[in-house]
């Protein structure tokens, strides 16, 4: 049967990424305190084609995330773009997947217990050195690693690796309760953090930073004392969003992450639209990328 | 050329509704203070289809529409429902119309310009009484109508015609607000008002009436002592979802509307999910439809 | 502490609905082959609220739903609806939730594995018979009991419940193939169903049954011997949004469920919209709802 | 009144962008066949924040955008973005606004007449070299100049200016064809193109082009005859998702852009996720941006 992607094309134009798009797909991931998760995610798989070949083959994309997903730690995930870079006979494979996930989470109060959902994103690229077998220095630590080491960045110039949480949050403004004989105006707003993966962390505790950054963290179920803790919290933490990017920012500098970015986003309740503020942080003197917003 | 469409059907099932849906087309609606507007909507656009034809001629929806694109009112949109039953043949005909509606609004201290974005919606449904010629009946009054008149309901028993907006709103907790020190939360909401047409209104008073129900309206722009009128306008006006719901039923009943329904959605700012509540009015006793939520 | 919401209200408006709404939770729910699946849903829930009181208990909805979220079969469903409208002290409990329905299918020639995902919703509604006590009558058969056995709507009319399942497939045009020499647009689409539930049956049959009235199913792997039949067999079976109605319709009454909707949307390849139809058959002759489109 | 924004910061962090997200605001725009077109746009404005400052003053992004909106060409957009840095007192300020485009387009075979949505994007940074004063050499050639002259690269280094234009197209597959005894599987996508403003462009000629390179444009109403027509073009032209990106490519070269991305993404009919392809051209050897997918 004739093979059309595999014929020659004479355009001379190479693709940066080709692939499928949007594949819903379950998959389990690691968890802190349950070990595992089961989760449902949207996936994104790409390779490069060179400028001499028609067409890529979209079947291959599926087959290989389908041996991986039931088991998709940070470590996999990599393991998963390189066998589908060599499948494909590619130069570059890439891959994205978002999921929600779940960390249960009791009233401040009365200890109420409920669920939270955060969105996380794995983001991964892979330089194959040589086609067709494994490099023995993609070695990333990762969350299945009972043994935290280096990530891929320093021993594996091939592999780099993102991971991106959003987290739901409360901010009061500072402004409005300065100038206002009593209240403040207040809202729910989300932080998305990107980090480029060096060593490893547990994303629960990134979570965790980033809810102790805001005027108030969220929570699934709030009794009236609850209730009360938290408007009164909020009340005396007010941030800007100009605030939860740099404490934000702080708190990853604090955790070594060597790139990061940080947005925050917040659907103020006095007007229609948002407020938005971002930045990014590079050890090295050239960023890798700049991503935000 | 075969028209397959045209073609016997056996299988004995009547469809309620065939048609176009998600079609993206630029219109011309009335504006209380500009006379007209431009903006861009979102068009469903249906027949029934009898059971014994296989098929019907989606072509002929869209050159209808066409027709009418530049000047949709209350009045012109049932109109042009009624030409496409006659085009279509068909017994029934129905349209969804999806628009922002744009209304300049001041600052309340500062009176500095900016213009709020609302979503409305036109519905309607005509049955055709003679196949083939239009109804003599069918003479609702509208917006565009300079003297108001009764709508299509009293004279026309084979039109109805909903208008739904969607107006953004801020309410301020009543229980936070009474069981905490200082504070309370506070955040952006809808309100969404579903009405029977019958004599003619502005679209532009519902939403007046509906954003002195809030806590607070919301603005494009506030300046500092915008901002603090507001904030402390709501936080003397608490608002539970459900009083949002009462109040706007007041006042959608003043107006003498005869079929409405009501539903309030807020962005608690303490959660990560909504609030919600809704509630129907029906003058008669069978009440028309239920379609909230 | 005050209890706001507890005290009295005095405009004499009853609400239909009150609660929680876009709630993500992680669910298990019961699967044909595996027993149970794992996924994550989008959840609202309501109660009545009588016109004497100011407002409702938001908390206990999640409290409620937390209990049950690691047991959702169609029974639970209305039992945690009825463990809702006690807590709430009210007449009628509403709730809803939407999940991803996962199905391992293989290729139809290669048999190469994958996994395709479905939309489900459970929507169900539950009267109050004596407030305070769970009805013994509430005894619906559901995919969790070993034995089948009649629904809610006979024995018990205090609950109703609807599932509805969403399927993707692609559709050919009869039209385009019978005026064309060659080819014929197709293109992806989906059939959604909505049953009355009164006998217990289970979701991967009714999603059989609609692809089988497709054009061709969709897979998510498809090598290329697959692709050749998967085009062939479409172009030998041409299907209007008419026929999947009508043919989707047929195969519901011949699994007797006793009342239906069915819709069916197509991304026309030729055109920036889609085509749509729409069916409703009761077995009664007052039909309970009509909630297609 | 306190001003907090202007307060000290002592954290030591520049934001890279502070502002508005998500503005919905009416907008007026250039036209090559009607002079104007009237939409709607959803609008972000940041500027920068150095590290010494709380935070930013967002009123002033909506006064200084409301000023501009009844006249956003691609040249009056920079100038925008130039007041906003100023009001502002910033370094860098960026702008995006997307809306819908609407153009009118005739059936290839019927000349019925219909209108096509397609989706543009402007995007901007300017960086100030003044603070305070408008930069003289700020003078790109938009498209609403008379005499075309060169853009904002060359003369002005302190603005860069990007347009995109999603476009809907069908592609009908190679593949699928070439091995099929009859019929191809098509499906609607679409092709996203970013480019680099320098010299004078009607967004029509490119919107134009990308049809060209499709195996079939999209239109509004097609009657029979030009369905027939559709269906056999669409045969003889089959494309993967590679050709688009690639022919595309060749097209925007041509048109002597110095910097484009090329994004298709096509909703196969035959799985339930989509194909897509990206590739990026610039003419110098370090690409400005890498923003594709």
């Amino acid at each position: 049967m004739r093979d059309i992607q595999n014929e020659e094309d004479t355009r001379e134009i190479p693709l940066q990424k080709v692939g499928v798009k949007n594949v819903k797909y379950p998959v389990q991931v690691l968890d802190k305190n349950k070990k595992t998760q089961n989760t449902t995610a949207t996936v994104n798989l790409f390779v490069n084609l060179p400028h001499n070949f028609k067409g890529t083959h979209m079947s291959r994309f599926i087959e290989v995330f389908h041996k991986y997903h039931t088991d998709i730690s940070m470590n996999s995930f990599l393991e998963m773009l390189e066998e589908m870079g060599t499948k494909l006979d590619a130069e570059r494979a890439f891959g994205r997947i978002t999921f929600p996930y779940y960390i249960e989470k009791n009233a401040p109060v009365s200890g109420a217990p409920g669920i939270m959902e955060y969105t996380c994103t794995y983001e991964g690229e892979v330089t194959m050195q040589n086609k067709g077998e494994v490099s023995p220095s993609l070695q990333p630590a990762a969350q299945s690693s009972a043994t935290p080491s280096n990530g891929p960045q320093t021993p594996a110039r091939n592999a780099r690796f993102f991971i991106s949480i959003k987290v739901p949050i409360a901010t009061l403004c500072p402004c409005s309760k300065a100038i206002s004989e009593y209240g403040a105006h207040n809202q729910r707003g989300y932080v998305k953090v990107k980090m480029l993966y060096s060593d490893f962390f547990w994303i629960e505790d990134v979570i965790k930073m980033i809810e102790d950054c805001a005027s108030t963290p969220l929570y699934s179920v709030l009794k009236r004392q609850d209730e009360k803790y938290v408007t009164e919290h909020a009340y005396e933490n007010p941030r800007f969003v100009e605030d939860m990017v740099r404490d934000v920012y702080l708190g990853l500098k604090n955790m070594n992450f060597q790139w990061f970015t940080v947005e925050a986003e917040t659907e103020e309740s006095i007007h229609n639209h948002n407020a938005y503020a971002c930045a990014e942080f590079s050890q090295s003197e050239n960023p890798a990328i700049k991503n935000a917003e």
